[in-house]
């Protein structure tokens, strides 16, 4: 089975709102495995609400006809879609009774074109709104099914959740997947070094970059839970054994710096660090994470080489004989944070965010210093894309560093 | 002119994530005034992207075609259009000699696949990527104009803005428009204050949020140059008197923190900070400038209570008395900061991101401390929603300081 999703609505051609109501679908349709490989939006104009109908009726057999449910003239979704199909539009009477009583009760009198929101396509099925006061529509015609669904987004999800989703879940094969989470290494790098690994045909896998990190989904279609998942796990293995240095979670909402901020917690450390370059993002990342309190206390940034000096103690005549930019810098600005502060791990950043290179050194080019209490000091020295701005330099580093962090404490 | 805008993408189909590239899209080609009423969605497929483009044929001018670009095996966008165009694809030798050294810079080769994304349609222009790797590009054919651009929102807007709109605005020169920019005031009240005064039928105000301020632009179509920047002259002034509090400027690229950064540097002013609840966001901001360590040498993230007196001296008892989150302690820590650093500015931050509530405040209650030599200390207490997540709350945090200091200083 392919499915269309039409979404109709001057709001979403005009760029007023963002179409979730597609998204939710769409993703609801690939965990039922009904393929959807067409979208479409048209403002609300019935000659082309009818024209995108026409167009889906060739290369899709369930086609959702979502927005444009409303009571005012430019709601014109309902009718089109009967003009379109050829059939009439049928008053549900208990329900139109049932909406005059609601506004009553309201002390205000219902428009007329309120009466419309009762009316659905004849020869079909009304969808109630469990939200809201529009009908929705399911009819089969032609070899087709159609689904009239309304536009405000907290309706849409509970008539598709509510009534649709009963009608149309058919099929019991259910799609297994799992999204891997790497830092560290570019995404077409990544995937090449994946690829030949998966060798289970029925496994697919897709990437996909986030600025802070890049998602591999391993996808499984018509294959029992239990056995897919088995299958998903030795395929994960196989993965892990090649990237597994870039490699720090599975799971559907993860966050590297949430995992560091767990790991802390887990073990009672407390973090702090000196940031040139980063200038301070790297602390406030930290406290993104809600109880970022228990692992975090404070720290400093050491903006100029003076500053180094002055607020931590980065000895002058290091700076001076190494440079600013340089593993040294580095590995004094971590051990230094870290004593002034009395955390038990501290992280330096010093590096050229650009757009100017700095003491010779290229833009993209970056030191952290890593001084975990009990083990060596760390220096990771980073050759980051001058293509890449500032910020994204910047979160890079940042990146680089949590994903150390996390492996050495791990 | 009518535009149909094709988003190519199984992440979109699949319904892993929201089509925000379309509606940003959609709302340029509005502000514009170029007619939009299409839009698609297909997968990564080569032969339903073809079908795409041949359908959008039929109804529009401006096709643009979006996502894809990547440098993976299912990143078929360009070589597609290309098919479907009848026209052949033109490495840029340069920028691909320019992709290879910047790859080896950071110690990797490139993969041949990369070469991809230095490849544009023949007898096209190309469109630079300001933010990324891969090549955009603009081709007229056969009375129709096509666009080709990248997927991942960050390069996307980008090169929308940068590389795009001066091709598309040039040849459509009969509107005028410019860019006002607010910060601390809801878009919806901001705009009811504003449209009442906006006597002149021809001027069309939208707003447009940011997750950091709120833009407003005025547009003019079809009146000669000259005079429509005189009614927008008059229309902008009467907007100033409403709302001039909220207003840090007019203009296509400005951004709040670099006003204040250029004002900084005009003045040789010095600034620093202690952050709390936004642990070393604002100075990260004031760091994303380019040419920050002019006003900027360093400072401190005084997390914990404890930190703010260690750090750099808040009196405990101020701290014992007033509590963390109050005006005393965000004054204390304005002007502590300032005398250490030895700076000429320097700001506090205390308050609560959330999600908990703090020593009986709210989430969303927040002090901002502001010490500049040679005026009194400001003190600016926000109530933000609790509806905002913890990233909003220390945005809009940094973004009121910010406003603050511009306006002490002008």
């Amino acid at each position: 089975m392919e499915a269309e999703i039409i979404s109709v609505g001057t709001e979403i051609t005009l760029g007023q709102i963002t179409n979730t109501n597609a998204q939710f679908l769409a993703d609801q349709l690939r965990q039922l495995n009904i393929e959807n490989y067409w979208q479409t939006i048209v403002d609300d104009n019935p000659e082309r609400i009818i024209a995108a109908i026409h167009n889906a009726d060739k290369r899709a057999d369930l086609i959702f006809i979502c927005g444009g449910l409303g009571p005012t003239d430019d709601d014109r979704t309902m009718d089109s879609t009967a003009k379109a199909l050829n059939v009439k539009l049928k008053l549900d009477q208990e329900y139109w009774k049932k909406l005059k009583i609601d506004f009553a009760h309201r002390h205000i009198s219902p428009e007329i074109d309120n009466k419309r929101q009762a009316f659905y396509l004849d020869g079909g099925a009304k969808l109630e709104n469990p939200v809201g006061l529009a009908l929705g529509s399911y009819i089969k015609k032609d070899g087709h099914q159609y689904v009239v669904l309304p536009g405000p987004p907290r309706e849409f999800k509970a008539m598709v959740l509510d009534s649709l989703l009963p009608l149309i879940s058919s099929s019991n094969n259910e799609i297994v997947s799992r999204t891997m989470h790497f830092v560290g290494y570019p995404e077409s790098l990544l995937m090449k070094k994946i690829l030949p690994f998966i060798d289970d045909h029925r496994v697919i896998a897709t990437s996909y970059v986030q600025p802070d990190e890049v998602q591999v989904r391993l996808t499984i279609h018509n294959v029992e839970n239990n056995h897919a998942n088995t299958i998903l796990d030795a395929v994960e293995k196989r993965i892990k054994e090649q990237v597994g240095e870039y490699y720090f979670g599975t799971g559907r909402n993860i966050k590297l710096v949430n995992q560091v901020v767990a790991l802390l917690k887990k073990k009672d450390l407390h973090i702090t660090a000196a940031e040139s370059l980063t200038g301070g993002l790297f602390q406030s990342t930290i406290c993104s994470v809600p109880g970022a309190s228990n692992v975090f206390d404070g720290g400093f940034i050491t903006y100029s080489a003076k500053m180094k000096e002055k607020l931590i103690g980065v000895p002058s005549d290091v700076i001076n004989r190494y440079g600013v930019v340089s593993a040294q810098t580095a590995r004094f600005m971590a051990e230094c944070s870290k004593e002034k502060i009395g955390a038990d791990i501290g992280v330096g950043f010093t590096g050229v965010a650009g757009p100017d290179p700095l003491e010779g050194h290229p833009v993209g080019d970056v030191w952290i210093g890593i001084s975990i209490n009990g083990l060596p000091t760390r220096t990771v020295n980073l050759h980051l894309s001058s293509q890449f701005g500032r910020q994204e330099i910047r979160v890079q580093s940042i990146q680089l560093a949590l994903l150390n962090i996390y492996k050495m404490l791990k």
